[in-house]
């Protein structure tokens, strides 16, 4: 019988504890599998630090935010008990044949240099910021986009009786998927992703566009997002940890430039954490279980050095490596959008 | 200036606004094209009741469910104006140069023959039962699934509480997407649907396993589902309209069936509309907003006789009659997700 | 020290694991009591099957729906251990001191009843129909109306784009405040509770009224409202059971009927179910968590009789008996909401 | 006939919308009242811009967040066309016979002082905060209660994935009943509110002892709470508007300060604007919709002065300067919670 570690690394996301249940209900069911789970992300690997994983374990948390393994920034290579040589030992000492990793870019990248140095692993792709290459999406984001767009909705009202223009700043460091889907789906008159620059004076030309007709301009913006004539002032204050969003981010920065320029009062929200954590949507409880799901198969087909993706709706196979390529929003994807800006 | 004509035609579904509201940003802004809304289906395109559609109609409708032009089962060959000759007659007379119809199967069949019979026709794909062809997914479907998911959640504790069997009919008459997704988020232990037969004493053993285990069972059924045993009984019963959910449908009779051969008390709830109206999701209004625009480019190309559809994360083009057909669940999705049952 | 055994009793409620965790945080931190819980309601008590409840068993139940007791609709006065003095060897038996019951009008008769055959017992009063007299609301209350007022939300759209009467009906045998507080807030136009006769003429002009100046009427009916002109007819279709919502119910026999009389089609929705589980609002989290810490005040002060209920934003003890007759909408409430019909 | 102008004033509020409706529907009906709106709260009533309000106009609010009239924080004797004479030469010149006043602490102050100068005037307490006295609850509170906990409920899951202390900033300057109602809702280790001092030893004792027993601390801190031994220091931040959340506010001195003391890893999320907009629970819904009705019945008996509040579940009269006391959260009522904390 193959035993298998899982683990869940990075930052918390809508999903996990979806993909750990379907990976235990199918590995048990179909391929006679066993499983246990690695506390913390890697530093339960590394540290030998495991749970038992059986079905009784993973029933009901489908709809279960956050991850029953607990998840943390720690890396394999890190500590004295890190690396591939070492993490081999731990694995034997457990009798654990095969590792499951459910992560991000890092995890990505790390479980590739851990397979080419002979370790049985697999992967899930996890990022609620949707910022990985050959998936059409990761479970998590749905999440996120929902959340930021039911505040979207809530923000326009209050914005419409104060004749106010509403910023709302959302997750996405470097890639703005969250921005662009949430802001599309909320109807607002800006979006504005680290993908693409704009100017301040656009930006102000569409908010004062739409308070000219009457209306509130809401402005969605990406916390990876600088204003190009700022960016040196800026860089200044630093990014001080991987997924802390900055309360007092660019929303805050941007709010009173938009109010200064136009004259139209400006008031900024900072989304923040909670748009990583809590129930997940239907979607991403479906895609996370399937994931979860088809990961047992690798294992099984001893296809070490994949990860499972989406691709349309099936689910497909990828290297560690392709998914690890930043995963941004296309031009064209955002001049689509562009169109119903102001 | 190219004059269009919007129509929107079937049963209610979240995003018909946010295609409208998609197409009129664009087409105006993008290729200059001037829009009319067609009130409640083909009857308004065939009895040529109009009303203008410009950008401030149509501002703020992304979130809006329900459809602001309304929607009827009238179809386009329908009373003493209908057929592509008179058709014709009344787009010529309103200065209507092409005409985007909203809608599921039928209206993809009535838009090809339109379209084979001269009428400049497109269209968007519409269906909450996700059961068109040549699309990965349909707006609105992501919606019942939520909504038939939190319903799920809900369901779940009170079945606990008393030690229940909760059978949860979901809509679906032909296909059993909706039942399967949300049967799947929700974690449902049996789910039921019209292209794949399940035996009664197979549900039992379903339910039976779930109870012995200490916990309450779930079901969740389509509405198309039914037992082969007692298909011709049931048959008798007659389905009465194309969309109205059947109150004393097959939760009714199933919910009885199960308690009496397992001992189990069983409860049936009928979700009904409540699955197709109010707010999209953030899913459902970034597909329905793409897909509204995408659709004025097969305008301003001349490109007749196509329907825009989701492939990926693209939005493609497709005929008419590749997306009336129907799609049903395949073999290998329900048995992927039949493990998880029991 | 005083050792107390908990017993939920009757339909699931939101809001009960949350009186749960209040009487047990508080009774242990302020009282130094000791808790176990009878499961399945009475008979747990009964039959003396009880486990542990300490501060760890109880932790983040406040919003979690359902009841981890589990519930029934034993009485305690049923099979061959039922009775005051049986029970009463069985609370030696477990050296258990005093009951807290948590239920409804059966619950709190019951409860007098063995309060005056010796049995130190206090309540906490628990129904989503809110029909208790001497409290200003019942926990769960709260969370139905908010869920059958998102149901008319959704229920709206679908009507305004088919120009339908749409019929929801919702929980209520015999009290119909969940009807009016869900029809109130969701601008029905036309709300039938079981308390005040309204002929179908009525409700007809209404849906017609509604329908002549161009919108969608939204008619909500509890459960146990019938037409007077057909109620012997009606009769006969018999209740079956006590809390399980007529699939086939009063939505289902007027929507025909509307339909019939004014031209305007109509579709009914049951809601059913949904309505009594699940995570519970916040309102109902607080007011569920307050009444479960003073519970334990009752038992401390040996208040035995007593109920705890809300007046005001105050949490006061009334006698069993008050709360258990029944408290209808008063005719000057109802008359209050009807200006808003039609 | 009696015409009657209405005027929404101060910060946003979910229920705004419907105590017009209800105001206007019911004035119609049932006093054959008149009714126009006064734009932007007082500045609308000062300088004479307003629009008609009649049944149609009004139909279909009750489950629309903000307010259809706009608001402001215009006063009524700002500005040369200010203060009671200029203001009843304006009624005069519209035709206005009576001013309903719907507003906060600010707006019962002012109310009264015209009313003190002959203004026929009567008011609606607004605020989401729950802080005016008389009052059992004020529309908005329980909206802004409900979005705050669903917020708690995300951030719990993310908490117990990285074993991290979650800081929840939640509005309420000078009061803490949002902070108290979430937070005893969502479960919170700690509650900190501005009438309660906490000692950052007692708040970090508390965290500390959720740590050790391996859960995840949740604190729930309102705006406008200060820690004693830093209030020298965070004062001269200064507070530099009226309802604007302080971004970079007391979450974000809270969490640095916790994490240093503990050791526990801190993140600060503040909720700002979301809480005040959208659509209104049932609860408001249903309280904003009675008040609108009840105040018609004070113009109709020109019983001017006064406002209309909630005791328990009547419609009761007070007078404007008693609302206008400010209602802080009562030390009983906090320390029956602080049992819950740690």
């Amino acid at each position: 019988m193959t035993r298998i570690g899982i683990l869940t690394s990075g930052g918390d996301c809508p999903g996990l504890n979806a993909v750990i249940r379907g990976a235990v209900l199918k590995g048990t069911e179909v391929h006679g599998q066993e499983f246990v789970g690695f506390l913390d992300g890697w530093r339960g690997l590394v540290e030998g630090d495991v749970i038992p994983l059986d079905r009784s374990r993973v029933r009901g948390l489908a709809q279960q935010g956050g991850t029953i393994l607990g998840t943390s920034r720690f890396g394999p290579y890190q500590g004295p008990d890190g690396g591939a040589q070492n993490i081999q030992k731990t694995l034997d000492r457990l009798g654990i044949d095969a590792v499951i990793a459910i992560g991000g870019e890092g995890t990505a990248a790390a479980s590739k240099r851990l397979f080419g140095e002979g370790i049985r692993i697999v992967g899930v792709p996890k990022t609620i910021d949707n910022d990985l290459s050959h998936t059409d999406y990761t479970f998590g984001f749905d999440t996120a986009v929902e959340i930021a767009t039911v505040a979207i909705d809530r923000l326009r009202t209050t914005g419409n009786s104060h004749k106010r223009c509403m910023v709302l700043e959302v997750m996405g460091r470097h890639a703005g998927w969250i921005a662009l889907h949430a802001g599309t789906a909320g109807g607002a008159h800006a979006i504005l992703i680290p993908e693409h620059p704009e100017s301040l004076e656009q930006i102000c030309e569409w908010v004062t566009s739409v308070r000219d007709r009457g209306r509130s301009p809401m402005v969605v913006v990406a916390e990876g997002f600088t204003l190009p004539e700022m960016e040196e002032a800026y860089s200044t204050k630093g990014l001080d940890g991987f997924d802390r969003p900055r309360l007092g981010g660019i929303a805050e920065v941007l709010a009173p430039l938009i109010e200064k320029h136009t004259g139209v009062e400006a008031r900024a929200t900072v989304l923040g954490h909670i748009q990583r954590g809590g129930v997940p949507t239907a979607f991403d409880r479906v895609l996370a279980t399937r994931l979860g799901m088809a990961v047992t198969d690798l294992v099984a087909e001893e296809d070490w050095g994949h990860m499972v993706a989406l691709h349309g709706t099936d689910i497909a196979r990828v290297d560690f490596d392709e998914l690890a390529e930043p995963k941004y929003v296309p031009d064209e994807r955002y001049q689509e959008m562009r169109i119903l800006f102001g």
